[in-house]
């Protein structure tokens, strides 16, 4: 099944002096993605957070290939690479939007926690979410 | 007497393909600034928010008036303009270290709330905070 | 005639520990927009630094009316409050897009530099984009 | 012999809605360093890129441990894990600069490119850095 994908246009303050998107901002496009793939499900993240959870990113990894520029879009092409109630790991594709070519490829893990930050399962408790987790595996 | 100083080095990831620093990262540095005057008058920002007060900003104005580049470091001078209990104005001048070259000028209007969003005035039960806006004026 | 409107949605990472979005993140917004607005007319800004011309900002002021939180989407509307082929200055309004209420309200000003850094004036050579920016004026 | 020492105070905008400080900063946290240590050793970046030699960065891996919030102070241990003219990778340990708890660890890898975009050696007619970058392997 298909992955989620996510369009993003560079904003010029997305940009540094090399004339390119500075690097940081890749870890954010995850999660502008990462974030709208919940929502596109059906339950956004701002109501997981109403409803007592929050998911903190444990690792980040991005390995940058090709050079994004202010006039580009980039696709974004998400799948789950492994969720089990407590952690969930989702890989990334960042491509031109125009010709196809890989500008980075990554990854992030996510842990689940309560208000009080402890961390929790998903399984126990929070069925609404584990749901939606495992949607989000069944898409791929 | 002496207005509040406060240096910063500018960052790598803060300039643009204009190979400038971004515009919207003095409204940042104003931040810095601010707060860092009241952490040395003895009351840092994070203690007034455990104390229930938070402080958004109302209102920024800046002009730029020359380019800040990687590699330069620059000095803001802060002076309050204003303080009555429920609003705040600070005006800032930023300069090169170096030359002195004004980079930009500039002003922010603060409002006091309390954890319910209401507007509150730091005369009416907020005395120490009250006193610390008081004394950041008779520094100028 | 209508003025540019533009959408955003409002990106975690832009919220700041008051629950809202950082206040400087609007400067950001203003400034997708406008080159949005350029882009819809037909000639992106990444053209015009490629035809040798550079639009720095030299004025900023924001009013902010209301908080803006993960989860919204906001519109900007802006118009051209004028335009002398040396300077152009943009007025902006940001609303929340399901409830219409103003979040904040803003002005840009920003010249015209050639690759040098010399202030230009778009009448003296570059009509292309001098037509562009009376076209913007024509919108409102 | 001591790695690279960098202290970073938290910016109140680099924080998020979940009270901590957004993951995306710690990327742009070891980019300051790095190119402080840079600095210290003698020869800036801005030289480097002057001389015409830029440096992007081809991946970053972090791990996060625990939480840093607004107020806190980190304090930043660099190592140069690997160089070999032609790549080099920085590990970087993030800790509490007050209780010594470790919140991140990373590592960078970052080549070097002539203004044409094309990878360099620093071995090949760039002595003055590859010089840089032993020294830096040196100091560990």
């Amino acid at each position: 099944m298909a992955a989620h994908l996510y369009e993003h246009k560079v904003h010029y303050y997305e940009t540094d002096q090399m004339k390119i998107v500075h690097h940081s901002n890749y870890v954010r496009w995850f999660e502008e993605a990462r974030l709208d793939w919940m929502e596109q499900l059906g339950i956004g993240y701002d109501q997981m957070e109403k409803d007592g959870i929050i998911s903190p990113i444990v690792e980040v990894n991005v390995k940058y290939k090709t050079m994004t520029r202010f006039g580009d879009t980039v696709v974004l092409e998400l799948n789950i690479e492994s969720y089990n109630g407590v952690k969930f790991v989702i890989g990334y594709v960042v491509r031109d939007k125009v010709t196809g070519e890989v500008r980075c490829t990554g990854s992030t893990m996510s842990c689940f926690m309560n208000e009080e930050g402890m961390l929790i399962s998903l399984k126990r408790g929070y069925e609404k979410y584990d749901q939606l987790f495992r949607n989000m595996m069944e898409c791929e």
